[in-house]
């Protein structure tokens, strides 16, 4: 049921290139249909967002206004909660705004000897948009991994756009907005959703960064408006690579390679040993408990499409694969884990130990959840407060520091050509006093 | 010849956006076109490369290989260099990397009481791709502000692309090249080359993450392989905003605007001031000074269209009209300037006092020229070596943490019908000696 490769096999970076391997083309056609509706947005702003609603969302309304939840509706969601929801959600809370205080960028300076100072003083976005899927699959997780680390920043207004077809919300993602302290909440999903928050329209004001994940028009919807503001990333489909040794219950790492299948039929679950034993092991294990498994269908679809089973002959060539594969999640079930996390050059996120399976990690132990999928973690980091926060450039030049850098602006200007800045440089210099 | 706006008038901000704005709709056809070429790349790898290069770069070549340009001419070009232009890209480079060296940010992790260890861990990228802008308008300066952060971030892969029409490179930014330690140049520049530093070729070998600005193609390429690997932003056209109060030097605050305007035509320079004094000085000044402005057409080509006197009351609205125009780059030419950086929300970058012009931020004073642009200050920052480094997050939870998770992933889990989720976490619940 799911592929399983020798390390020492000549073939093995070719076949496990494969399948890594997501289709990378980009597809025309949605490209064309993302770019109508987002210049449709723009040219006609309430009126084509309606339409949009209706034929995409399959939300109806007369008028935008009617697509928002106003904050009285999320605190009611929030109240009609039963008490052991509202006490996850709450633990989960305190623990990522916990972790996002330790990610805030500060603004720093430094004196040179001549008096110049120089620097960078941070501050947060004004505005955030985020968008939580909804509908079937709805994800009151996504409001916590996107709104608090943007509340931890200091971000003002902060907007959610959720599709609900039937214009039906789901209870709980509206009561974590209420706990998060969403400031706007508005039933519209999709590139429309996207154009909305990037262009604004007579009803929606912009903003000025869009985090979150979203289908294939979400994701080219984000990167057709990525410089009119701000996004975090393209996610593509989620994956897990989990490397255990015979120390590792056998049992843990299906359930784990399980709760990265049963997303979809894309997402990727990948285990990495050096142990032939503990390799059948887990495969006893899958046979045995796939079956209880209320997603097992999924499960067993994703694992056949796109598990690996990756038998290596040492720890260190574990690792190397899974530096190669750069995974969204990594997980580490060896003895004594924390003493390779720093051979680790390519992850999302790592989870050390048995005790840090990625659940945790994606509910409610206070790391995000919005990872780099399909190999980007080898350029791209966690969604965290840093994406809520911008840095400006302080430059504060002493008179005699003016005074030496001139005559060097003066040479670089010149040789670029750039006579005006040549002479903007030479002002600042020695005869400054003549002016 | 420069428009001048009153901020009391009842439609100032009308007319300053109308001023502020460039076209930002997408050109459907260079989008398309771009999407040609990369695709061609993707496809056809050398082949296509050789052929983009001959017809687009103006660069024949029979092999990809005869298009890279070796270590020894890198040097031989720095060693051909005259002293006064080594000396002056020397202190540019190490003020450049001294200041690199307080952006770098480091690994951190704190441990709760239950013993539970979370933090992040950073990394430099393996490789990077700069995009210099090469032929007429070629420029060290860029190589300086890309390579520089990438170096100090540990990035052990420096691919530099620079466009060479006629196959003549530029022998200062080779020089430039040679002496910030880039690893490989190619003589390839437009979206072909982007297409190449991110799938890779038979030759060249792909990158992380491309930086540098380019022409509207090279902009729409680095969005299309956005995902594909890492990119630093979309640049637009580039602007100035300079307060000034009666302290100022008129001479000074004109020659900062041609320096901007000289760019180009799209080149935006915006003089704010509440002393209608200072306004007047200025205006003479730029009649005074401009005519014998080597590129004073272009200069006053860039002025007569872009360029905005705004006459405000008080300092405290040219504070806010400079917020909300959100400029890549900010003079304060006022009294006491530094008392009200605090109060600039949107900016790059923050040029403090008379003797901190921008022209000694654009080429040596030690902070980085790539800057957002065209009010992308809003959620943008400049670029820096956090650029080129990324974060993994870390997660070890303690026994003890994971019991008291266990239900709270569980109860999360199920409300999002994640059931394998739920099983991971219970499987690490209180009752986990019995598995």
């Amino acid at each position: 049921m799911i592929a399983f490769l020798e390390r020492n096999h000549p073939k093995f970076f070719e076949t496990l290139a494969d399948k890594l391997t997501v289709s990378a083309k980009h597809q025309t056609e949605v490209r064309q249909r993302v770019e109508d509706i987002i210049l449709s947005v723009c040219q006609k702003g309430d009126q084509a967002l309606l339409h949009y609603a209706d034929i995409l969302d399959g939300t109806k309304a007369t008028k935008v206004s009617e697509l928002s939840v106003p904050t009285k509706d999320l605190k009611r969601a929030w109240d009609a909660t039963d008490n052991e929801a509202k006490a996850a959600l709450k633990v989960a809370h305190d623990n990522i705004a916990e972790y996002g205080e330790y990610q805030k960028l500060q603004s720093w300076q430094y004196t040179r000897t001549d008096g110049s100072i120089l620097g960078q003083q941070v501050m947060p976005l004004d505005s955030a948009g985020i968008y939580v899927p909804g509908g079937k699959a709805a994800y009151p997780s996504s409001v916590l991994m996107n709104a608090i680390p943007a509340k931890v920043a200091g971000v003002k207004r902060i907007v959610m756009v959720v599709p609900t077809p039937g214009g039906i919300a789901n209870p709980l993602v509206l009561a974590t907005a209420y706990l998060c302290g969403v400031d706007e909440v508005w039933k519209i999903g999709g590139a429309h959703a996207v154009a909305a928050l990037a262009y604004g329209t007579e009803t929606i004001q912009a903003v000025d960064k869009i985090t979150g994940p979203g289908n294939q028009y979400v994701a080219e919807a984000k990167r057709y408006v990525f410089g009119q503001v701000g996004i975090d990333m393209i996610a593509g489909p989620s994956e897990i690579v989990i490397i255990a040794d015979d120390s590792a219950n056998p049992d843990w790492v299906a359930a784990d390679l399980f709760a990265q299948a049963e997303h979809d039929e894309m997402a990727q679950s990948i285990f990495i040993t050096y142990s032939r034993t503990l390799a059948d092991k887990v495969i006893d294990s899958i046979h045995k408990l796939l079956p209880s498994q209320p997603r097992s269908e999924i499960i067993n679809r994703s694992l056949t499409e796109r598990g690996v089973i990756i038998l290596c002959e040492t720890l260190e060539e574990c690792l190397s694969v899974a530096n190669y594969i750069a995974p969204e999640h990594l997980e580490l079930m060896i003895q004594h884990p924390e003493t390779v996390v720093h051979k680790i050059k390519h992850a999302g996120a790592i989870f050390v130990g048995e005790y840090s399976n990625e659940v945790f990690g994606d509910y409610c132990a206070g790391t995000n959840h919005v990872l780099p999928t399909s190999r980007t973690a080898r350029f791209a980091s966690p969604l965290g407060v840093y994406d809520f926060q911008k840095r400006i450039g302080i430059l504060q030049l002493s008179r005699s520091s003016a005074h030496k850098l001139s005559p060097i602006a003066d040479c670089l200007a010149q040789r670029e050509h750039l006579y005006a800045h040549a002479f903007s440089a030479r002002l600042r210099g020695k005869s400054d006093e003549l002016h």
